[in-house]
């Protein structure tokens, strides 16, 4: 009798235990899909703005005093800088990633499979590294071309290619916010991989 | 009789697997500590590289053709780029936190501090996004430098500050060995973590 009422208890137990750890795991793949979902939005978004980013002027210069200046026009495009173009090819690497590890989270939700999760986590790693130095590239090109350099008479260009400009400053951001989802990511996954063992 | 042999079996399985759990934990604190220590002395070189970056040069410059060329000193400091000064900075937040979290995993060897894992692998994910964005600063200014950009007009200062262009090579790879230890240790860390715990 007593050891049915164990058995009884034991069952309960193992039910509930089962019933929460299948709540927990569909709570953190639900957490993990959604921050990949962010992580694919923006850096999608940031590859777009970048690869859509070019500006032409008309500059007035003048080249004697006693002539009137002459109209030339001036170009500026993302591929004219290659720090532009590690920004643009890292953020298609992460935005490709994002979408194929979303995919694979939601195929893979309320299993366990370690070594794929081990993939998982090394590869986020590798976003995050890639995406901040491309963000770490085309910033300090950006703000070169913002404000120049007297040291090495680089002068600022942002004055003329202002929307050019303001473009790269709204792809740096988005590709920031992506990459912080990437961050929180590598920091979370090993919590809610943990709750889903426990 | 049954039950004393079940206790003795128990108790051998229960020495063995602490016994074995102690050499895991060791092992693997080791491991974090080797890591640690390079991230601190990759980390820590690449501060000290770049910092003592300077160079200066006496160019011929010819301002009229008929009279000979006037000798002018010029001078290129770590400090003239702001994407260098903020490489240095990276790197030397990276080096001072790899000392500390070096004394903390040597002082809590052997010992499971859940909050402290966990806050230790957030700071060891914000250390590589912050190396690999200075790295990706350095690098793309460095770039420039060494090829210089005809579209926006930076002419290539390396032709003429050699040494200094290649001590800030030394400087990015020693940083990107630090951070790839970084990247090692988040990578390792949930595993190194998952074999303490079981």
């Amino acid at each position: 009798m007593e050891g049915q009422g164990k058995a009884i208890i034991d069952g309960n137990y193992e039910r509930d235990h089962e019933l929460a750890m299948t709540k927990s795991t569909t709570a953190g793949a639900s957490c993990e899909l959604v921050l990949r979902l962010l992580a694919f939005v923006f850096t999608i978004a940031a590859a777009i703005v970048i690869g859509l980013d070019k500006q032409s002027k008309v500059v007035p210069i003048k080249l004697v005093d006693s002539l009137p200046p002459l109209n030339i026009a001036v170009y500026a495009k993302w591929h004219y800088l290659s720090a532009f173009v590690y920004f643009l090819v890292a953020n298609v690497i992460a935005c490709t990633y994002g979408a194929i590890s979303m995919l694979l989270t939601f195929l893979n939700r309320g299993k366990r499979k370690l070594l794929l999760g081990k993939l998982v986590t090394l590869l986020d790693a590798l976003m995050v590294a890639l995406l901040f130095s491309g963000i770490g590239a085309a910033a300090a090109i950006g703000l070169l071309g913002y404000q120049g350099n007297s040291h090495v008479r680089w002068d600022k260009v942002c004055n003329v290619f202002d929307k050019f400009c303001h473009q790269v400053a709204a792809s740096i951001i988005l590709s920031l916010l992506g990459s912080l989802a990437f961050l929180l990511l590598i920091v979370l996954l090993p919590i809610l991989r943990f709750h889903r063992r426990t």
